[in-house]
């Protein structure tokens, strides 16, 4: 077992200048497994659904050869429930309906085969649920990896900063980074949170892209600029499933490996928001991700003589 | 003559978290002739000051083996006046006093020796008074670069369309390019404006750095994260002077040779915001310029196998 993930499977209701979806398939632990599992390791998932929850959707999922073994099904609950409308910008959202339903309650079991998974990517869920997995874990992981939001921050900051001191990686948005150190330059932003506990910060800035920093160095990823951007929930998750399945399948802890990851997890994110939810996350291929990989590595090119 | 610039040669003075200046050198005209003098050109500048104008900065100018001729001296005027205030995050900013003075009956004349420079760079100013530049020329430039803001987008859109449709580069930032277009995907954006006549676009997008289109290709060059940004005054019209002064310099017109163009402009915006006003652009080795350029060239450097 490689890669444990955490986080919540979901059912999304999204409104997008371009359409309305009903309750559609969602969930940072759906986006993040599933963004996993194009780099070719068989994530585990921890997580719970309400009786409500389809069949189909947990066939799905393991026909990516996820292990579901670890989503509680409890029968007599419902579904965690989100709902959104997006702005015409895209950058701005209002939630209309949020019903934890069985996410409220929700108490974290790790199989037993994933105990000593050598990856944990948490997911974005309360921080005492994040900490509560990696105490289960029966070995030390080579890399744990954390996402979360500025509503942890906003109500139980001292939790957030506890959990942030066990991991290794912490994956936030620029504003939250912002918020976290107190710091505007997100230079020094990174710095303050690395002196949290992570050695990596992954700053993400949607639109503008990535960045990735350790010790002094920084990677800059940018984001693919697309025509149309159908429906961006889901992009930050798709994008640490992405660096986190890669970092899984390929072991190799160091700054210019996780700059491949981040690339990787760019590239699945650009393909997420194409379509409603998880639509475009379902039936990708190897080929159509590295084309992409290309495209990035393309974007950025340039060489300048410093001799001229 | 291989550069002409116009653009304002100005007082400003500036307020931002770190501190407030009393009048100092500033102007679109000034950045970017500042800026094109460190690729080894010597651009001829056109604009108009008042009698305040001080010598010692027309002396500095020239020092730079910037060509001042054209500068026009009204001795019973003032000199153009800029006063502002950035919020916090330095991404807004407040205008306090805007002075036209001199600028605001300014008849551009290009003098004899730049009517055949090669390579024009219209900085903001009226699009009729950048179109005047343009019809002084005698032979045709190899190349006209013109920026422009949204301020001429709403109270002289027609004349504006007008230039756009005589200049091969237009720079503008997002949120501009947004507007003029009334697309929000920039790639869409782009698409757009390509239309109206410049056959290559950039994007300013100020923390993010900048994209450059021409035809169906994309260039992103990141902006590097800083711990400090002391006064983002004249950031862009330093990118667009390195931007062309790189071009004027070296007279290869493709997209590589832009791309280039643009790391060169970028590099010189990053300095230009480590101090107040023109300050940092007055003394810069192109050592360290190039030092620079490597760094960007290190932020966005990644070696994805697609073997794996």
């Amino acid at each position: 077992m490689s890669l444990l993930v955490v986080g919540s499977v979901a059912y999304d209701a999204i409104e997008t200048p371009f359409g309305k979806t009903d309750k559609i398939l969602g969930g940072a632990g759906t986006f993040i497994s599933l963004a996993a599992s194009y780099s070719g390791v068989n994530p585990s998932v921890v997580s719970v659904v309400g009786g409500d929850f389809e069949k189909e959707h947990l066939e799905m999922l393991e026909s990516h050869k996820i292990d579901t073994k670890g989503i509680e099904i409890k029968s007599d609950e419902k579904t965690f429930f989100w709902s959104g409308k997006y702005h015409n910008d895209m950058n701005s959202r209002d939630t209309l309906i949020t019903e934890l339903n069985s996410l409220g309650t929700f108490e974290p079991v790790v199989p037993e085969g994933a105990k000593n998974a050598e990856f944990v990517m948490l997911g974005n869920l309360s921080p005492v649920v994040q900490r509560k997995v990696i105490e289960q874990m029966t070995s030390k992981p080579k890399l744990i990896i954390m996402d979360t939001m500025n509503f942890w921050m906003d109500t139980m900051l001292d939790e957030l900063k506890t959990t942030l001191a066990m991991v290794d990686v912490v994956s936030i948005n620029d504003e939250e980074a912002r918020q976290l150190s107190g710091e505007y330059s997100l230079k020094r932003a990174a710095k303050k949170i690395q002196a949290m506990g992570p050695k990596y910060i992954i700053i993400k800035k949607g639109e503008h892209g990535a960045l990735l920093f350790f010790k002094e160095k920084i990677f800059y990823a940018p984001a693919l600029p697309l025509e149309e951007v159908y429906d961006p929930t889901g992009a930050g998750d798709t994008f640490a499933g992405g660096f986190a399945g890669y970092l899984a399948k390929n072991k190799e802890i160091t700054f210019d490996n996780m700059k491949n990851a981040v690339i990787f997890g760019s590239s699945l994110a650009s393909f997420c928001v194409e379509k409603f939810g998880t639509e475009r996350l379902q039936s990708l291929t190897r080929e159509e991700i590295y084309e992409r990989v290309l495209k990035f590595a393309d974007l950025v090119s340039f060489s300048f003589s410093t001799q001229k």
